[in-house]
Parts: C-alpha cells; structure tokens; sequence
C-alpha cells in the first residue's frame, strides 16, 4: 500500500472560531498538524496583546496538549505603532489585512488600501520581519475582485520591498502570474480551489457547502492553481481557509461563505498529488515552503498518509453544534494511518 | 398618479408546472396577462397532441373563465414527421427545443444540435410557420454555456432562413449582438435577467431564489439586456421563465434552479422602463413585438398600471405547497390597478 511520510504539516490559513465552534473544529486540525496560522476575524477582531494571548489559551484548552500542534496566532490588520508591534511580536506570526466588508467578520477591515497612509505600520512591520497576510479582493463584480486587487498587490510589492506579503488563497491565473513577479509575494491555496470551479458550486443545483469567498473560478483559473501547487514551487503554500459555519447557516437563504475542510484536507492532497504524479512535492507544498517562508522551526510531529479507502462523515457534531465537511458522506481515496 | 394601460400583455416564457403547482400558480398569470407561452417541460415532456389538449385543458381548469387567459401550448422538441406537425399545428403556437440535461426536466431533450438530422422536422416547420424556441446553452463553464452557444444559433439561422428562431432568456451581450445580426432570430427576456447579475446570487451571501439557468451574467451583460429591452427593438419580447419550485426546493442543499417572478412581472417592468425614461416603451416588450413575431390576435384585454407601492407577499400558498417570489417581502413601486 502506497503511503508518505509528511514532516511537519501546515496549514498556513485557518479559521478557529470560538467558543463551542472552536472546540468542534480546533482538535479535528490539531490532530494531523503540527501547526496552523490562526485568522483573527472573530468578534470583536483580534487586535491587542491581551485578545492575541486569551485567544491562543483558548485554542491550546480545546485541544490535546499530546497533539503537539502550535497555533500562530495572527493580529487584525489596522494602523498599528512600531511600539505596539515590537511589544505585541513575540506572540504574533503574522497580521492579516481584509478589506471592510469583502467576508465573514470584516466590517472592521481597512477602507482604501493606501500604501502612504499605510506606510508607517508597514514599514514597521517590515523592519520586525512581521509578514502580512491579504485578503486580495475588491468590492467588484464576483468573478473579476481578485483579478481587479492585482494591482494593490503589485503596489505593496513595490513600495515595500522587505515586507513579506502573503497573498491569502489565491483563486486566479492572475494572482499565480503575479506572485511570479515580485519576490516579496507569497501564496496560500485551499483544497477547495485546487479541486472545484463555479461549475461545482451554481453549474448545476446550488452547493452551498462549496460556496466561499473568494468564489471558485474558471476552469483555467483552477488548473493554474494546480501546476503551481503540484510543481513544490517554494512560493506557494497549503492554507486550507477552511472555514466552519453551524449547518444551519449553510443551508438556508442568504448562506454563509465558506467550505469546511479541515478534517480531510491532508488526505485529499495526497488523493491530489498522487493521481498527478506528484506525490513527492506534497510536503514542500504542505510543509517546507511555509517553513522557509516564514521561518518556523519545524516541530518533530510528522504524519503517515496512505492509499486507504475513507468514508468522510456526513458531519461532525459536538452540544448541538453540526458542521458539514467537503466530501460529506464520500469516499476518499486517502487516509491519515 | 403616473399610470400606462397595457393592451393585451404576453409572457413568452412562462412554466405553469401541474397539480398543485399548476392551480397555485396559474391564475397569478392569468390575473395579469392575456396570455402566455407556455413550456413543454412536465415529467413525462409534452410531446403527443392529446398531452398537449390535456394539459391545454388542465391550465384552462386552473384558471378564471373571465380572465381571458390563453395558454399558448408548446410541444417538446424531438424529430417529428411532417403529417405529425400537419396534424398538430393548430393546437401549439411553438415548439421548444431543449439540449439534453440542461435544465429542470429537460433529460429527454436533443443530445446533439445537427443541421443535417434535424433539418426534416426543422424545414417542416418553417414550411407550417411554428416558430422553434430554444434554450441556448451548452454544458460547459457556467459562464460561459450562452456565449458557446452563439455558433448553434448562427448555424440554425443560417441553414433554415425562414423559421422563426426564438432565442430564449438570452443574458448576455454576446446574444444580443447576435440577434441583431439574423432576420429570422428573435429573443425573449426574463425580468430578473434584466435586475441582476451573478454579484445578486453569489456575490454576498449566497441567494437560492435568484439562483436560475441560465445564470445571472456580468453588469455589462445585464446592461446589453436592458438597452435593448428598454429600446423597443421588435426582435425582443417580454418572456418572465417565471419557473415556481416548492420553498422546501429552493432552500436545501441542491437548490433547484428558478425565479418566480410571475406575480410581479409586470408591475416591476413598469418600474423599469418608467426609471429609465422609457415607459412608452414598455407596451412594445410586453405586446406587439411578440403580437408581431407570433402572429397573434392581440385580446380585448388590458392592464392597466399605477405608480403606486406594493408590499410583495413572502410567499404564496395553497394547500401546503408554498412558493418564494422575486421581492418577497418588499416594496415594489408600482403596482396592477
């Protein structure tokens, strides 16, 4: 039986939520890796020491101390002082930039990305070597806000060279011929965008627990996806943005973005990377680039996947609280040993 | 009060189902139109004269005798021989052509859109002057399935110049280019292809009933659509694909596709057209044009419309079997008199 040994899996975007969520899904990502960056959209956003450090107590209580798994912790982007940075550093990995209003908890996100205005913190953040993650979309038409940020990602690239940005799962043949471009830029890609496009989400019936935002793209746009992340190239990394929402909140009208993949994800990269011949790239793509990337020292947790038969769930469920995975009831063809 | 009498208003698209759904939705239409294209698209397809005569019968059972209403009755598109179409034309006013599988219970529809194998049935109507209405899209990207579409269209004008060739819900910019291009094609329009785009749908949360095939496009399709539908171009003409699904349908997981518009059609046309300037427009979308396309005998019926709020019911019910319209809930600015 086919098997590969990954040291060190990442997932470099992830949503823990809180409270009876967070006790659902941490330990269901917590058991396969060894680390996870941890986005700070909760309410209110996470953006004080002391709301970076509760939160991250309230992650390591709702796991197993066993389980060997680090959250990094991320701050929520706004205009910060140098001082707060260097006194908030040590217990963040990154900050993350949203646009106001562009997904779940960003109403308090940055109105007009101004690389003067934005300067100070940025130029700051740069000299602590503190990366900084985006959310890249615009306001615009569903299928173009991604495409139409590439300019705000270039305008970053340029005026602050030794920043370290992260462009946050990239959905488009642009983002993955931007990140070519300038050796600042860095991405995040999901499972979900590797594998479905808009035909899977309104080409036939509506799926609502495979609508997220950014919104899956063009055939062309995934298949982009897929050589860069298949070829190990160092600039990109998995960060599955999985992203849980009760049941009820997908199901019914007005249905919350987002695809909850956490506890499959692993697996199906594996599924992914085999079938395309590629099995030997999965850790750079899972593991090393984000450790090189981001400097981490890879922890001594490594996961054994093998070419197993495993029958995802219909859902994971805990007080009440039920939440439908990616491949809900499915068989896939990999499984954690 | 601005108001507009409309004579004899046509809905050139319209799915009435049957049982219960039919008698629900039926006399919403027939309150307001004087009468409507009618889709062939029950389980089983109609497809025979005496499932033509019968359901004819079962519209005419759902509705007020006094609202002068005729349901224009269609035949499934399959290969049929001359002596068939000889022996049927006086009880249909089109036939409706459906690629396999492209919509609600279109599975027995044509798997491949031949000139050369069809063209028996197709010169045969021309010949009997029924028009043939097509739904034009392929199975590919959800995007773009109209665009791809375009060459069949070419190819069907062009090789039976003298049958009427009605392009059905066009939404994009690309049908409307070329509808202009060929004497024997005409288009019908849907209301909500005229409102909203794929940002309506998907763009926010996600919007079960916008969701419709085809798809809600771009802002710049949606905007061909209303030029050319606000001009009065005698190629278009009014046709809501007002297309009920029970609410339970709408709001699962697998929503079906379908926007119920047909109780609200008008009144929020003359919105439109009245908004931009264009109400005495709205009697050439709405009537003659498609008087003049179909040859039909306008009725002695009118409608009259008032620039006066409307509050739309969330719902309409009838013996347990609910349906969700478009603005459920709000306000519309005009309404029947």
């Amino acid at each position: 039986m086919k098997s590969i040994e990954i040291n060190s899996p990442y997932d470099m975007h992830l949503h823990l939520r809180d409270n009876d969520m967070l006790k659902l899904v941490a330990p269901l990502s917590s058991k396969s890796f060894s680390g996870a960056i941890v986005m700070p959209n909760l309410v209110p956003p996470v953006d004080t020491k002391e709301a970076v450090i509760s939160y991250k107590n309230r992650i390591l209580d709702a796991i197993e101390a066993d389980d060997n798994f680090t959250p990094f912790m991320t701050l929520f982007f706004k205009p910060y002082t140098k001082e707060f940075l260097e006194d908030i550093k040590d217990e963040i990995t990154a900050i993350k930039l949203y646009p106001a209003g562009i997904t779940t908890n960003s109403e308090g996100g940055v109105e007009s990305i101004d690389t003067v205005a934005l300067a100070p913190t940025l130029n700051a953040m740069a000299e602590l070597n503190i990366p900084l993650c985006v959310h890249g979309e615009t306001n615009g038409f569903v299928m173009d806000r991604e495409k139409e940020f590439m300019s705000v990602y270039e305008a970053l690239a340029i005026a602050f060279p030794k920043l370290k940005i992260i462009m946050e799962h990239i959905t488009t043949k642009d983002a993955v011929e931007l990140l070519k471009k300038y050796d600042n830029l860095y991405a995040t890609i999901t499972l979900h965008h590797l594998l479905i496009t808009l035909d899977d989400v309104a080409g036939g019936m509506l799926q609502p627990h495979l609508f997220c935002k950014p919104i899956a793209k063009t055939p062309i746009d995934r298949d982009a996806l897929l050589e860069i992340a298949l070829s190990g190239n160092p600039k990109v990394m998995f960060g599955s943005d999985s992203a849980p929402h009760p049941q009820e909140a997908k199901e019914s009208c007005g249905c919350a973005a987002g695809v909850f993949t956490a506890p499959i994800a692993l697996q199906v990269l594996a599924q992914i990377f085999d079938e395309n011949g590629k099995l030997d790239n999965l850790e750079a793509f899972v593991s090393t680039n984000a450790s090189k990337i981001y400097n981490l020292k890879p922890s001594s947790k490594s996961i054994t996947l093998i070419q197993k038969e495993f029958l995802v769930p219909t859902a994971y469920e805990n007080n009440g609280l039920k939440v439908i995975p990616m491949f809900s009831g499915q068989i896939i063809k990999w499984s954690t040993e």
